[in-house]
């Protein structure tokens, strides 16, 4: 396993803070990909010899996860930034623990974060992710259903593993009811979200509780778990949890403010998406917070509309600008990371493992995709 | 808790034999409703404080469970048979153990099967269950996606309550993996139903395969966990496994039998619901395999065209009368109970709970809802 030095607390971590973030993820990429890979495999072991008519539900998921093409041979597609996992496997190292014994939980994190993915798509009708049409516009809405379904308990089944990494069974029913939790915090989040869409009073407070739900609840989760699988005492773990809150926070707001620029080869969307979409994110409801108010019914009046023209998308944009909104919502996200950054200091000792979580929320923060 | 005699191997089981189906499941009945209150108040209790404009997730849960009505008022509605619960209870209890443990279990299963309902009336475009409008008829089916992974997750927060009812942490973790295992079962057996819609070449062997998965595997999984419970040795429990199975099987196909008849009021469908839907059960099925050439290009044509009217369907009704295929179904569900009968004889000695397992045998081999 790389890192291992990652254990040592007392290592010399200055070196680590020259790492680049890719160095970092990469490292831990084949490991993940194999922890994922093997669930796979062994739950299609276990599957009942299924006709050569069926669609092979197993392949789709390896599809949805980059390791298929649509014609189900070998890929290596966009498997996503993976940072839920990473998290959770730098937490348990932060926290003194032994990172191969979080492997499964961080497997099982990334997958059901791509459960959410698949059922997300549906909701949004998104037809693309990762540069790649959604698994329900290649294979329609009720097969994707299936496929989040089994994306679910396949993530669990991967959690199922923690044992035979060493993992007591006490903390493994932790583990999984935690992320039991977790995953009713996306699903509340997700149906605020979707009630938004008929809303034109939702306010930046509501917005915050639902991404607090919709995409913190899972970052939090990472650290958690971290912590949990390192036997980490009750106040690191609490501050790692809080950490992972935080950074899930910030990781949105940031999504948001790209939302409204966003350069299609970068992020893999179509440039302003959010506004072409008529999201409510958090650069339009500052907006509707801080404009005057004959611009605020202006943007009332176009979110209204069924389709915005590429003209009342850039009207919008300009409105941005007029507000300085996206300087406003920078600094918003520079707030929440800085945040993390505070939490993590005080949540564990110095060490090659926190070096690399801070330098990790510093790329995040300074994302451009 | 009612029925504790039924740990008693040596009680005098002839009585149970004259109990009625009815008075064996109300018992019962009451115990489950506040097992699943108990956890759907936990899970909501945890839930971030949601906006009032928000959609109530967990009212909508209860309205599926027919604990509200579809303006969230308390109602008693028609929660289903639940009969997938009342084998976990009383396997547990035929093979000796303590049915309090296995109550969280069955719970879980109850839960579980009714998140894969949610699912599959959106993905089916069905829109009663059990007399009422479905989630996705009545809030959407974005909604309706999210209702169903919300009841996934409640229904292993229920089993995670197994260590308050003295189950150890091991026997937890092994049900839980089987929960997610049956799921997959599940959902693959849902895939290939979806698959069958656009084939007219489906096959006996091919249908039973896709019930195996999609209705038998929650029904062996309910006997196993029993015996799972009740720590019974390995050949009780495999035993008690392919009982549930088998029942399973027999369960689907009786519904198979009934969805070529069925009276709105006993079965809250329209008659002949299955032939209206051109379902390919087991009833079309065999028609295909024993009608002659001409015969099977008309039900062929007939399942080929997008909606049968009144008269279409009357015209398969009449095939299925030419060769008498309804008492060759009939048969095989007579078949697949007695199967069933029999490995209950074997998986454990004479008791109460296992003369009431025979009785609930019967009882659904003889259902006519």
């Amino acid at each position: 396993m790389a890192h291992n030095s990652l254990c040592e607390p007392e290592a010399d971590h200055e070196r680590a803070r020259h790492l680049t973030l890719d160095s970092i993820l990469t490292d831990y990429n084949a490991i993940l990909d194999s922890a994922i890979s093997d669930v796979l495999i062994e739950a299609e072991r276990e599957s009942q010899r299924m006709g050569r008519a069926t669609l092979p539900i197993y392949d789709i998921l390896r599809y949805h996860l980059g390791f298929k093409d649509e014609h189900f041979q070998d890929a290596r597609g966009d498997g996503g930034k993976r940072v839920r996992p990473f998290l959770c496997l730098l937490s348990c190292a932060a926290a003194g623990g032994a990172v191969e014994r979080a492997v499964p939980m961080a497997a099982a994190i990334e997958l059901l974060h791509n459960f959410t993915l698949i059922h997300d798509d549906i909701q949004d009708r998104s037809d693309l992710r990762r540069h790649r049409p959604t698994v329900w516009n290649l294979w329609g809405t009720a097969q994707a259903i299936n496929a989040g379904d089994a994306m679910f308990a396949v993530a669990h089944l991967a959690l199922a593993r923690s044992q035979r990494a060493g993992v007591d069974p006490a903390t493994v029913l932790a583990l999984s009811s935690m992320l039991h939790q977790t995953t009713l915090r996306i699903v509340e989040g997700q149906v605020m979200d979707l009630g938004f869409e008929d809303r034109m009073d939702v306010s930046v407070d509501e917005y915050m509780e639902m991404i607090g739900g919709k995409s913190a609840a899972i970052t939090r989760c990472a650290c958690w778990a971290g912590a949990a699988v390192a036997n980490a005492d009750r106040s690191a773990t609490g501050k790692l949890a809080e950490f992972g809150f935080s950074l899930g926070v910030g990781f949105q707001l940031q999504d948001d403010v790209l939302g409204t620029e966003g350069a299609t080869i970068e992020t893999g969307k179509p440039p302003a998406d959010d506004i072409v979409k008529r999201k409510k994110s958090l650069p339009v409801l500052m907006l509707l917070e801080h404009a005057d108010a004959i611009d605020q019914e202006r943007v009332r009046s176009l979110y209204s509309s069924e389709e915005l023209t590429q003209h009342e998308v850039q009207q919008v944009l300009d409105l941005l600008t007029k507000y300085e909104i996206r300087s406003l919502a920078r600094e918003r996200v520079r707030e929440w990371h800085d945040r993390s950054q505070r939490l993590l200091e005080t949540a564990v000792p110095p060490s090659n493992a926190r070096a690399e979580l801070s330098t990790l929320v510093e790329s995040l923060a300074e994302r451009t995709n």
